[in-house]
């Protein structure tokens, strides 16, 4: 009989740091964890016939657990996922059910081992189980000369049983863990399209938070192809928070940066147009009443984003922190997530870059100077204008 | 004959972002590296006869690469290092010597492939040497049934030639990456000893900052085993920055704490402590001439942590930003690194933890209602006096 055909539930799994919540707090997160399961399930066409949450657990029954475990592989707060053959806690209904995937999975001549999971109350222990199973499958494959490697075996066959019901599964899903989407307020993301701001994003969403993405279009310094990179990477990252917004914010930033370009010395352009990114930012965070504003930079990736540049970009923005996830990641390792998350094909796509960066930039910009220069440009009025000019879409 | 014994030289790589950088950065960042090189050879007693650097690259000649090649593992910038065997670049030459590997490494029945980087004039290509060398190891080892696989082989013969030399070698150590310390400025570093703060403060060295950690001694509401604990994080983490001060602040905050229990509302206490820590950590950054203060904060991690509670405490940071490195990451994911660097099994030890943090903490406190809480506590004149009390130790 083939295996993956009798699987009819789905065990998923929280991460470990929701468990160590309070109580309340607990039960509130695995509730919106529910809610978001159910929202990705649905928008990712997966048809279930029963949802059940008990504490630390929740367990899908389907017709295609393969299906859904793999969707659950885009929602925060799970960590893992396997689609699994429910039977009774009965023991030697388990013993039977694991002897048929070992025997549909086992091949010859390879290692496995059992393990087993138990909560509530049985007449046998976990290793009971184990060593039943384990026997049963050594005497009834025997043929196939197989061994049990407890420590790094070829095969699993996996067992959890919980009151009085089992569960026996080959195979666990890495899920992305983190928190779920809404456990954490609103923040507002400067997101380029690059590789680096779609990744801060989204570690901003995995640990709970909903994003606001902001995107500045600098043209007739960039053009279309950049803008259409952009909210490509914001609607792949939708695909991660189910059921929440998907709105976009569209900022004309070409005019300030030909004003920069124009008025101030050459070797802080980029640091002038993120200062502005920074207070327009802050302006859509206050009125869309968000928390805080994410953006991609790493330690000294750029010039602009050296440690000590950073402080005089961090200066501009005065009611809201500039949170920076990437800053300890190397570029190996942003475009590592970048490659999982599906972000990164679309963001390496041809598109215009901008043109503005200066051959020589400040690396380490006197604060007093910038601000010097920043004096002799209205700034609140090209903020304002800014603000009002600021398309806002649903992708 | 022993291949091990044969090793005479160490290569040496870099991070990939170096190499991308402008002409004097790369120069700079280069110089810069082979220093930070030699203080560890130095500091963890390797010896050494030569050190070379060539673009893009380099080499040292020791009589024990395998040690000398583990040292490098602790260099930030360098991303591999492998103990090999030189030759000069004539090619019966490189494959005699590959030859010598092969037979002393491929075991019976074990798949292998054969690599060459080769950069300068030569007259022959790299697939050449590949060729050459592949198909002679199939000869000569023809007993042991051996095979090649491109893909995923169980050994790799590899061979770097570079102008009149070769290397020859089987392993590259992985190394931590990222840039030399002291490519950046300096930072503040909040270290409680906890298993977060450590990582952080290690993710802005292997970004190139110098760090100054700064601890906050709670007595009486913690005790020495929590400050010795925080100590010996700092002098773990020193080992990755060998050749730059090992200063570490110890702030007594206490009083501080008592104050806040006594006056200000109980669900505020950890928010207040930990803006009176900003406070006190700017005033340092001042005196230090830092450029950043860092902190193990990740989003959600704690009632304090979360995106509002943030918020809250960025707003009592006036003048520098605040570097959260671990925003994004899952505490598994801390604990991975702080496995990795040393830290965790420090961090884990008996101590005595903070008794301040109150039953019911605000999870999404008012910024205005904490401000007026402070407004009831002579708060500038708290600072002066830890400020003024805090002792400096060298480590």
């Amino acid at each position: 009989m083939v295996w993956n055909t009798q699987l009819d539930w789905v065990i998923v799994r929280f991460g470990g740091e929701i468990g160590i919540k309070s109580e309340w707090t607990r039960r509130a997160y695995e509730r919106l964890l529910l809610k978001n399961i159910k929202s990705a399930l649905k928008h990712f066409d997966n048809t279930y016939d029963e949802i059940v949450s008990i504490r630390g657990r929740i367990y899908v029954r389907t017709c295609d657990p393969e299906k859904v475990a793999s969707t659950l592989t885009r929602v925060f707060g799970v960590s893992s996922a396997s689609p699994a053959k429910q039977t009774n806690s009965n023991i030697e209904e388990i013993a039977c059910t694991a002897m048929q995937l070992a025997e549909a999975t086992i091949h010859s001549r390879n290692t496995f081992a059992v393990r087993c999971h138990r909560v509530g109350k049985h007449d046998y222990s976990s290793m009971d189980i184990c060593r039943l199973v384990g026997q049963d499958i050594l005497t009834k494959l025997e043929s196939r000369k197989i061994h049990v490697d407890l420590t790094n075996p070829r095969h699993t066959v996996s067992i959890e049983v919980r009151d009085d019901k089992a569960y026996v599964f080959a195979e666990s899903l890495q899920c992305p863990g983190g928190f779920p989407v809404g456990s954490q307020d609103k923040v507002v993301c400067l997101l380029s399209g690059g590789i680096d701001s779609p990744v801060a994003c989204w570690l901003a969403m995995k640990r709970g938070c909903t994003i606001l993405p902001v995107y500045f279009d600098n043209a007739p310094l960039t053009d279309e192809t950049t803008t259409a990179r952009a909210l490509d990477t914001a609607k792949k990252l939708f695909e991660w928070s189910i059921g929440y917004p998907r709105k976009v914010y569209i900022v004309p930033n070409g005019k300030n940066l030909q004003t920069f370009i124009k008025d101030a010395p050459r070797r802080f352009t980029c640091l002038l147009c993120k200062r502005m990114m920074y207070r327009i930012a802050e302006h859509i965070a206050e009125n869309e009443r968000a928390q805080g504003v994410v953006t991609g930079e790493a330690i000294g990736e750029q010039a602009s984003q050296t440690i000590t540049n950073l402080r005089v970009l961090d200066e501009a923005a005065t009611s809201y922190p500039i949170h920076r996830p990437l800053l300890g990641f190397d570029k190996t390792e942003t475009e590592a997530i970048a490659k999982r998350i599906g972000t990164f094909e679309i963001s390496v796509r041809e598109a215009k870059d901008c043109t503005a960066a200066p051959d020589k930039p400040a690396t380490k910009a006197d604060l007093r100077k910038v601000k010097e220069a920043e004096e002799r440009i209205d700034i609140p009025n090209l903020v304002e204008e800014a603000v009002r000019a600021a398309k806002i879409l649903t992708v």
